[in-house]
């Protein structure tokens, strides 16, 4: 059981008893975070980002910790998340294994890792942690919170949970719930762990870690999301060298796109606990922002008090398809927001934010510049 | 070990020393067919059908077995493929279980199950084994070939090596060759067995059966075989009902789509040597028309000798996407055969052959309806 923390992570202590939505309660929890940018005096400037299922705080390579972050190319002095301008915090989910408490952390009534007895997690618990910790940071109103992915759900369950927090919201690659082939898709991941033996029913041991199973999953993760046009460009029908095909076994890959996710896929299984990734997984599933409110989807959008908002969606998306964020503009738009839609062309599928930063940078940065102070 | 034969499949012995392109020979081996509808007098109504991985020759329901066959729209008395008027042959492929030739069948040369050590199989293999016994059956002229999925590749591959055999073809959901994702698809699903220990390098038993590898891959198939857009409608974010959650396991399914998978995964796994599976993957991520010719695949496409062509595409089909249609019927024109595409709004994706036959019937009807015999 490890947990995988950046250097220049901070920690805020969750209440103790901090009551998660579908029953349990949390005790000596604490969030994980990172900050960008300077504060400034009208205490103004405050932007929040909320991440997918496997990232961590360090968003952007650090004066505490110069590694590369996972979104370099957007935040930064001069990036589209500029800091020379803004005061960017950017929150570890809750029941991530990445800093902060998760199932691979201790629970302090029994000294061991919960594994199984973390209790049960959902999308509204993941904003509602982040919320606590940026109220602890001394923060009632942000300028802005960013949410890519599961973090466009946690985002959404914010502004619907925290009515006053925010007062505009930029959403990439988000949905107000999980469609059946995305649900489809993180069923057989998990089924991939869990019928793993080395997963033992979350009791895995470091010399007997479920490698098949999270193999399997993050390939699975890759193949959707990426998309099938930018592997034609990219691998085509292209064979690996034979020289680096080691794995003779029958059967074994032979085309580069098989190494490229073997590659994938072994850079990733080590570094996520996984009964941390089935708690986040089934959370996505679980996520429903028209029940979170006692309504329908578009009903509970409209009811959202934000002023303005930026919601990115990607034509080869088959995970997060692009009529889910025209829902969410819809939506928020007939609740009187300023919301503006787009539809990026782009051949990199879900995993576009990440990679495409040349179509994601500009609509973000010049969002952000037309954006007054909080 | 085991091979599933419908009740009126007949079957045609190989030559001895049957060559395989990749080098393999087989002795003692056999093709499954079965025959609809009556050989006129001119015996120039012939039709051969080829499928897809899956399926046998019982293509539709038979004086000799009443059972349903997997084409039963389409193919019978005044259906779109009128055996009325044609006679109408289907080759289980070489390679399957269903009754031709297979891991699963016994090498004559050691008495026991081939398993791994049948020879590597190609499309063009299973193109050649099927022209064999349609040539033994004395037919030197078809009036048609019709191919499907992996049944559009062997199509091909026979109309490249036997150019004088068919005057007209039908190619539904084909290609070329595979493309990236599809090979990414069925390297995870070839893994999924490959993994499960009960597979045992191919010498399972009965007794241990790779039950879960053979469920994943097909979960994997059903997932890509269908589109998203047919499940949100048909399933939308429905749970399942709290009494047939008999799985509680953690993390177990919820939602009315992880029950269908996992319904269809069970009706499947038993019923398909899991050896026969991986060989007939792997042909698929094999076959390239262009390579099988010694040039490009448009160019291969352009010097096949058909006078008229119907290929019929998916505008929903993940696995083998419309492109690849447009390509066979690009080439073929090229060449100067009357071919027709067709893209269809089908929501059932690259199933939708076997599912919305409200939409293939009519097209392929008319297409058959307009063509003199051979």
């Amino acid at each position: 059981m490890r947990e995988f923390i950046p250097l220049s992570t901070r920690f805020i202590d969750l209440p103790a008893g901090f009551e998660m939505k579908r029953g349990g309660v949390l005790h000596g929890a604490r969030i994980a975070y990172e900050v960008f940018g300077q504060l400034n005096a009208a205490r103004d400037n405050v932007i929040l980002i909320l991440t997918g299922l496997s990232p961590d705080a360090h968003a952007a390579t650090h004066a505490d910790d110069p590694t590369p972050g996972w979104w370099d190319d957007m935040l930064g002095p001069g990036k589209p998340i500029d800091t020379h301008r803004w005061h960017v915090i950017c929150v570890n989910s809750l029941g991530s294994c990445k800093g902060s408490t998760g199932p691979a952390s201790v629970d302090p009534n029994t000294g061991e890792p919960y594994r199984l007895e973390f209790p049960e997690l959902s999308i509204e618990d993941i904003a509602d942690a982040a919320v606590f910790a940026v109220r602890t940071l001394g923060f009632e109103r942000l300028a802005c919170v960013i949410g890519a992915s599961m973090g466009g759900m946690s985002a959404l369950a914010l502004l619907a949970r925290h009515p006053d927090l925010a007062r505009s919201h930029i959403n990439i690659s988000g949905a107000v719930h999980s469609l059946p082939f995305s649900i489809a898709i993180r069923s057989l991941q998990r089924e991939a762990i869990r019928f793993d033996p080395d997963w033992n029913q979350g009791q895995y041991c470091e010399e007997h870690y479920p490698q098949r199973g999270m193999v399997t999953a993050r390939k699975l993760g890759v193949i959707t999301y990426r998309s099938a046009l930018e592997w034609n460009t990219r691998f085509g029908r292209a064979c690996m060298d034979s020289d680096r095909r080691l794995d003779e076994e029958p059967f074994g890959p032979e085309f580069e796109v098989e190494s490229y996710l073997e590659c994938h896929a072994h850079r990733f299984f080590r570094s996520f606990d996984p009964n941390s990734y089935l708690y986040l997984s089934r959370c996505i599933d679980w996520f429903d922002l028209g029940e979170s409110c006692g309504s329908n989807a578009d009903e509970a959008l409209s009811r959202l008090r934000i002023e303005k908002a930026l919601v990115i969606g990607v034509q080869t998306d088959i995970l997060f398809p692009l009529q889910q964020q025209r829902q969410i503009a819809d939506g928020l738009r007939a609740g009187g927001a300023d919301a503006q839609f787009l539809s990026l062309e782009s051949p990199e599928g879900h995993d576009a934010f990440l990679v495409d930063t040349g179509r994601f940078g500009p609509p973000v940065a010049s969002f952000l510049s037309a954006l007054q102070p909080a």
